[in-house]
């Protein structure tokens, strides 16, 4: 039986990457094959891309230079990795997807949504992540946490509304397919946002209800 | 005034780079600022991504790949030398640009023309050279000399069916758009290739012939 494609979406510091981390234990315990990857990367040949997009450079990157990198590792991802996994009967959890595109790209910068769905439909096809667990957050919530990891030095006020513009992007997108997108309130305490989380994956395990 | 946007295409062993070396010169000798480039590549940036797309490695590279990042090295190079050169009055002449997408990726590997030409927009916008130089040669020819470059070690069959149809892509292409495309027949010796290339370019220096 095909794999369930679920992706892990979020701003900074609302505990993303950890409640992935441990949604994978949880179902490799119940006997779940589990891939977990992360965008951009995932590929030897995507990460490479990856470091083309992270890398500091005297020259400025062009905004559609930058979206058709993040793309061709996407493609490289999605067609070497994701689909061959799901295809033999894994779960992929993936950390960041296309929604982290419309979202950072698309509300945060200013992209046109138009440029992103047309190269979602050109890389993807119809495949779309099977549910996307969103993790929200008020802004200033992620944003402390994040500062209190280190990963951030400093809190201004530009970066409160461009945050603000990611969480409402990605909140709009759930909105419109609340039947893919799982909406789970980050704001409260790890363990409390934990039990949502495997409370939701075991029902994905057994859908009916009496698995 | 605005620069011409001159690009020279064809399939190996045409010549076409010693021609654009020779109208590089021809045109600054007659006072022309020429800026001369190529693809994939022509910032350092779009380098790198060059170097990404000839790199020889264990993963397979999806098709869909090598094809975002072929168009995200030409957003970069368009966008950030080749317009700002135009806009400031220089000509750009440059080795190979979006044909030989269409003519290697589509006609040679079969890439769907309709997902080039997406890109094309995508990227490009309405932005099309001013100018494509064809140089068209029986692909045999072209082929015996490349290599006695030493740049083909073996001639196959397979080769010249893939190189039949690059060309016949190329002549269709500047067949459908005879006031952009200049055919030029490279079979004949290099000084006469030379001649019609100088005579095409100081035409356009003096499009009206009362130059």
């Amino acid at each position: 039986m095909r794999g369930q494609f679920i992706t892990f979406e979020g701003t900074e510091g609302v505990g993303k990457s950890t409640q992935l981390a441990n949604a994978a234990s949880t179902l490799e315990n119940l006997g779940v094959d589990v891939l977990v990857t992360r965008e951009p990367g995932g590929t030897p040949m995507a990460e490479h891309i990856r470091e083309l997009l992270l890398a500091t450079r005297d020259e400025v990157v062009h905004e559609t230079t930058e979206l058709l990198l993040m793309f061709a590792a996407r493609a490289q991802h999605l067609h070497t990795r994701i689909l061959p996994a799901l295809d033999a009967g894994q779960w992929v959890l993936c950390d960041r997807f296309t929604d982290a595109t419309f979202a950072y790209q698309g509300g945060g910068r200013g992209v046109s949504q138009e440029r992103i769905a047309l190269l979602e439909n050109l890389v993807q096809g119809n495949v779309r992540p099977d549910h996307v667990i969103l993790f929200d957050a008020p802004v200033e919530t992620g944003m402390a946490r994040a500062r209190r990891r280190g990963e951030l030095d400093r809190f201004e006020q530009e970066d409160l509304e461009f945050f603000q513009r990611i969480r409402n992007t990605y909140l709009d997108r759930a909105n419109e397919a609340p039947d893919r997108y799982h909406i789970i309130n980050a704001a409260r305490p790890l363990n409390q946002v934990s039990e949502e989380v495997v409370q939701l994956l075991t029902g994905l395990l057994s859908p009916t209800g009496h698995g």
